[in-house]
């Protein structure tokens, strides 16, 4: 048995409370990963076995400005853990709540791996038997396509080293299936990545909206802004149809009936669709390993974003990104690359 | 009783034929508007009641370059059906299929209307009690700040006009609610909707992905690429989710049995659901109306949209459109607007 993976967890972004996020932890610890949860001590009572709480009571968890609130608060929980993490102490870092927090602490210590233009946020999308990592959910409102083709490589790799996928199929989501539909950055892009040939990775195209749900890409990369909004469109046209399923099944009684018999059959469904079981999303282009988890989650979801870290660490997922990206030639400043001024 | 309306209607490019347009067009000549029919007047067969079929057997509706289409095949029934619209001979033109070639019709014959920088794509989102009034969903992958400022005035007019909402609430899809958030054009559009204040219409600010359908806005504005992926996006996580709900009810005898039980309420849902029933998209910003149904409508849709098309016609569209950004100055070429080079 190898040496166990230390994650540091910032207990301070989960809405369910400190208690809550060490309790995920206690799960992980249980399942042989050296947890060290940074937070309030006092809010999380009893110290769980295979846990070291580091009293960090100070939050920025509802900071209006993360950003700001990561550089001028350094005594803050996220990004004490951060720089665990960025000293070697743990190997991977896990939070919870706001995503700007998080990427603005693991840049400023953790940092960008050798290379890397900027880090992109990637959800394994809940898809019923084709899950989808789908990225950038939110880390850069605008790129440009040399991003874009850095978000691909990443995401294979991650696909390949995390998901388990031996040549994941990348794809480019755009308005239209044929090589022209798109923005010109995004046409760029596409020209990039239908000219490399890298081993391991299938480019498969543009993907539409219609077909992002419908497995016919593994990884299907788009830029911050149009990731964040189709996310969270995803989560309301779900919610909203759900809602909608559940409202029409109680307006007769015919209708409740057959509700109350289809409740077993849909609760596979249910699992397969829950948020909590991906663990949350993926800080790609780090120096080392790092999740964000949504703020709503419970001790499961916790326990199942400390156990993507440890696979990921395990999987070595953050030098086989590197080694995928320097084969490619899509490193910064590598021969092929454009030049490029990096803002963090 | 006031004069009939008369709508030029393309009958090529629908997935059932021309045949089937035709008897659409029978169905809203049955309600009292005129049809004029562009298409193959043999594959149409006999002519129904209220229905004049102009011979137009050319057909672009699968042109891979819809625009270049458009301009080189002046004899296309497309094209000829926008000419009797920009001649006077009809009063608005619907068309179903390619966009590109409704756009491109629309606007190397119909035009802009005065001070429009580019027309948009307008669909209302099929939403249970909460109709949603989308747009761009395709027409301009790029857009400039003004732009978004058009179509936020030309989409509020519209819902007023032909959906009767009266003061339509207007939202920008934006990665965020607060007004920080969203790309820089984003912000600059954020801001001019919110210094102006103009009768009739009431920015509600940024809407998310999240509450898209959730009824928090009337009408809410994006540029085409976003709009189209999100557009796109909602009909494959329906389809998705609808497919994998099916799928539970038949994986058990207690599941088929709710599935059975639960069908009349669905049925509904349904139709509420049904793009059919909206009639397709708008093309907003023209000198007189437009619409462009999906290419799989059936009749019943195409009468839809012609019925739609009658309806803007009647309550003056275009001229309270007009109205609604001279209010707002928010024409090109108005003071208060910057200057932009505008390409078709």
């Amino acid at each position: 048995m190898s040496e166990p993976v230390t994650v540091a967890v910032d207990a301070n972004g989960a809405d369910l409370g400190p208690a809550e996020v060490a309790a995920g932890a206690a799960q992980a610890a249980a399942d042989g990963t050296r947890v060290l949860v940074y937070g309030p001590a006092d809010r999380i009572g009893p110290v769980p076995d295979g846990v070291t709480v580091v009293d960090a009571p100070v939050s920025i968890a509802k900071a209006a400005e993360p950003v700001m609130a990561v550089r001028g608060t350094p005594e803050a929980s996220i990004v004490r853990a951060a720089r665990a993490v960025a000293a070697g102490e743990a190997d991977a870092l896990v939070c919870g709540g706001s995503t700007g927090a998080a990427v603005a602490a693991s840049l400023f210590n953790i940092k960008r791996a050798r290379g890397i233009y900027r880090p992109a946020l990637a959800v394994p999308l809940p898809i019923p038997g084709a899950p989808v990592l789908f990225l950038d959910v939110g880390a850069n409102v605008e790129v440009r396509p040399e991003h874009l083709v850095q978000f691909a490589y990443m995401g294979a790799a991650f696909a390949r080293a995390v998901m388990g996928i031996e040549r994941p199929r990348v794809g480019l989501l755009s308005n239209g299936e044929e090589p022209t539909k798109g923005t010109p950055d995004l046409l760029e892009a596409h020209r990039q990545l239908s000219e490399a040939t890298v081993a391991g990775v299938q480019f498969v195209g543009n993907v539409e909206g219609t077909t992002l749900t419908a497995g016919v890409a593994d990884v299907v990369v788009t830029d911050g802004f149009t990731g964040n909004v189709a996310l969270k469109l995803m989560e309301g046209v779900s919610s909203t149809l759900f809602g909608a399923v559940r409202a029409a099944a109680k307006s007769s009684p015919r209708g409740k009936a057959g509700g109350l018999l289809l409740r077993g059959s849909l609760r596979g469904l249910r699992d397969e669709l829950d948020p909590e079981a991906a663990g949350g999303a993926y800080i790609l282009g780090l120096r080392r390993v790092g999740i964000v988890h949504h703020g709503r989650f419970t001790r499961r979801g916790v326990a199942r974003a400390i156990a993507v870290a440890e696979r990921a660490v395990r999987e070595s997922a953050v030098e086989r990104t590197q080694e995928a990206l320097e084969a490619a030639g899509a490193l910064r400043g590598a021969p092929s690359g454009a030049e490029a001024t990096v803002t963090p």
